[in-house]
């Protein structure tokens, strides 16, 4: 048990926060310079334009079940996790292929065998924001009244495809899950997290038929910053009022920023716009140093500069050497799996993570951005423990994330014209009943879980390859199959 | 402000629970008598075999979308809130018209005008558990360090409709929405409430084109059974453990019983099973006073008696008249609309308490089961204040709900044809864009939201009908017309 129950206590558990990480993507990818040419695009327009080499892609041996089945095993396994001590499971998603039934229920059937089902938790749904409400969800249960002790369990997962077309080199897939409870090595600031909520059609999925989405492109990044510069001025406000922003800054309260990524290059303009903003609350701007070039811009209005290349490139000109040391790093995997929705800015807190060694990242705050269209956004913090002890929670989050890059150069490299193949195959299939996949098992990673079969009533079944597991969990190489309910199938009277 | 912030608060805030509560239903209906002779059923197949008198529908002017703005808007109005009041603000709903955007944020669109915009929350989805997601989430939040003092908002809302055939006249529409905070005249209680989760396909929508669910009948009768005695049994300790469970009996506890009622006859049995519980449970069960008629079976095992109609006539006999008392007043929604889905127990919680008065519903106990198939189940309890004061919350609660009767007799009777013809028209027109509705605004309700159009790229308008306002709230009779964010349209590179 990770903590004791709060039945008797006086005030919230201790440090509440991320106690382990796993990151899933797939074992297949595309380079973006090749797909340049194959889609004659000048050479550039993806790698340099959007900061993007790689894309990750799944065929249609998978789908958002088993993208969670398998992170979230891969996350007990590793962490030599019982499933009893699991208390709450929920999911953020926007890649629905059911309007009913939750990605939740099916991943219930990795809890089976334990004998556990009173874990509260369903799946959250607001484009790459769910992954968001389910972690503040789960960060809320362990500080109520309702926590028995248990950890919560946030999984979340996307497979990101567009049409093919221009924005087809924005998509990504993988799946994030995160173990939550008290004592953790990462933990949330309290009083400071800020949202920002509100009707748009910027990115939306109205054919429910199909896997594409229906985009306004410059409404989008409109609306990202908007929403970027919302979340700014509420979350600094309540930094101020908890004592958390030094030196008349926000930017100096983060050693990390983790940013909703699209693409590399709007996170790089939102770190510049964080800049912007502190310029624009202080009384006093240092025109000779952190301000440089920004004279010009001092009575501007946020709200006119979404699309002002002059600010653009004199904020991204300032902020350049604390963008390289403050976010970059955190860009690892959106640069080479792509925009992975949900997961996204969890991603790209595991790129960091992946980028220190305990002792560095000890004592460090970071600030995320989360951003989900239609929308949804919020910024908060989190400190990293002060803890460097080897084999502590610090050090055995900070080592479980060590082998993403070895994990990322394992995957296999298919052509362009091989991509478009399965992007049409999965076009083509999405939502077929009955179904059999014919995507490769071998090129699987071990452990991966997989789509079996979909039956005539579309009740999809998996199994998991077998191979060498990620740690000496109990179901290292062994075959799971699925339970499955059958029974009758007749049209009546539920829901 | 309801209450004082967290921030400096020892323990969690005092009577966490439901302060106000709004029901939706749709303005017309038809007669289930009238529809076991158009579909040319035996009589009495509906109305005395499922327990079912008459069936609410939507014309294409409403969605889901319309109906929580209705019932949002009302429950601000009726209690003379301002939208600045409101901390967060979450939904539970399985009609989802869209894969990516949430309702949550088309509601924003009423919270415009007041700058507020920071309220966590999205959409919670799984089948008819949805809105218990979203509830027990507020209830976490209002205990947890991120509570700012101000209301949760709870909305749930579904249009609940099936194939022609013999599953058809299980179908309603609604939403409910809830006011959530500290110091409520409805409090939850700490400690009990149990859940069980599982993997099932008994009642799910894998057919994302349509508004019709698939449906394992005899299998979501199972499932659902079998989740209320899971429940059960984990409720019942919990109780017992915090001493709340007097006389051996969970039944004894509960003054109210609501349960998710896909059909009455199906609640009627599921009182009957706690009855059950309760007997097997019994080391010493009084077979001349309770438990009459129930020697027989003593040693049997729960999961042999989902279809045994033996134990099922007994245990309904045996439970009758405590039905009557406990449950049946709980009915009347769901009796007079049909399934509303995730409304479906708060409306039967609404009409519960349009049933009592403030004297004699002070400090009596509901216990709630919420069931969503996929699956997901909790039960858990309330109590109601003491407090009977004229003017006080509880009397407030008590009397906004007190013409539900009313409004349900103030609808409009359609014939099974007309009803037939306007299911046909939301089949064809279901997911169409551009389109533009066609059904009467004349027959809504005054200050009832409608579709006005849906234009080519799936952008929804809405509009509210002005009229008497159920309160003499500031945007009585005024006609309001939903911002709508506009923008060139080209497929780029966002979520």
């Amino acid at each position: 048990m990770p903590g004791s129950s709060n039945t008797n206590r006086q005030g919230w558990p201790q440090d509440v926060g991320i106690i382990a990480m796993e990151v899933y993507f797939p074992s297949q990818y595309v380079e973006q310079s090749q797909l340049e040419a194959f889609d004659g695009v000048s050479a550039g327009k993806y790698t340099i334009g959007l900061g993007q080499s790689k894309m990750g892609f799944c065929s249609d041996r998978e789908d958002i079940n088993s993208l969670c089945l398998t992170v979230t095993q891969k996350l007990m396994e590793r962490n030599k996790l019982s499933y009893n001590e699991i208390g709450r499971l929920e999911v953020g998603t926007e890649t629905l292929i059911d309007k009913s039934k939750s990605t939740k229920t099916v991943i219930m059937q990795l809890f089976k065998e334990s004998g556990n089902s009173d874990l509260e938790g369903v799946d959250n749904t607001n484009a790459c924001y769910g992954g968001t409400a389910a972690l503040l969800n789960s960060i809320n249960w362990v500080e109520s009244s309702a926590w028995d002790g248990r950890y919560a369990l946030v999984v979340c997962g996307d497979i990101a495809i567009y049409a093919s077309g221009n924005a087809r080199c924005t998509g990504g897939a993988g799946a994030v899950a995160m173990l939550i409870g008290s004592n953790a090595p990462l933990v949330f600031d309290r009083g400071v997290r800020s949202s920002h909520m509100e009707h748009a059609y910027d990115f939306y999925k109205p054919d429910m038929s199909s896997e594409y989405p229906v985009v306004d492109g410059k409404l989008s990044i409109q609306c990202y910053l908007h929403a970027l510069d919302k979340c700014f001025e509420r979350f600094t406000t309540k930094a101020m009022a908890a004592g958390l922003r030094p030196n008349n800054s926000t930017l100096d309260m983060g050693d990390a920023f983790c940013f909703h990524a699209p693409y590399g290059k709007l996170v790089q303009k939102s770190f510049a716009r964080i800049l912007l903003n502190d310029f624009l609350r202080d009384g006093n701007p240092d025109f000779k140093g952190r301000y440089a070039g920004l004279e010009a811009f001092k009575d501007i209005n946020l709200e006119d500069t979404y699309f002002d290349k002059s600010v653009e490139t004199a904020t991204m000109q300032a902020s350049k050497d604390l963008f390289e040391k403050k976010t970059r790093p955190s860009l690892l995997i959106s640069n080479q799996v792509g925009n992975m929705y949900t997961p996204s800015v969890y991603a790209g807190l595991a790129s960091y993570i992946s980028s220190q060694s305990s002792s560095s990242i000890a004592g460090k705050r970071a600030i995320l951005f989360s951003y989900g269209s239609g929308l949804s956004a919020t910024m908060f913090s989190m400190r990293f423990s002060d803890n460097k002890t080897s084999g502590g929670a610090l050090d055995n989050l900070v080592k479980s994330l060590s082998d993403l890059k070895d994990r990322l150069n394992a995957r296999q490299c298919l052509a362009p014209v091989d991509f478009d193949s399965i992007m049409k195959l999965r076009e083509q299939t999405h939502h077929l009943a009955p179904y059999t996949p014919v995507g490769s098992i071998n090129v699987l990673a071990p452990d991966t879980w997989y789509v079996t079969e979909i039956d005539n009533m579309h009740r999809r079944k998996y199994e998991c390859k077998s191979g060498s597991s990620v740690a000496a969990g109990d179901s290292t190489g062994v075959k799971q199959t699925s339970s499955q309910t059958g029974g009758r199938v007749n049209v009546a009277t539920q829901s």
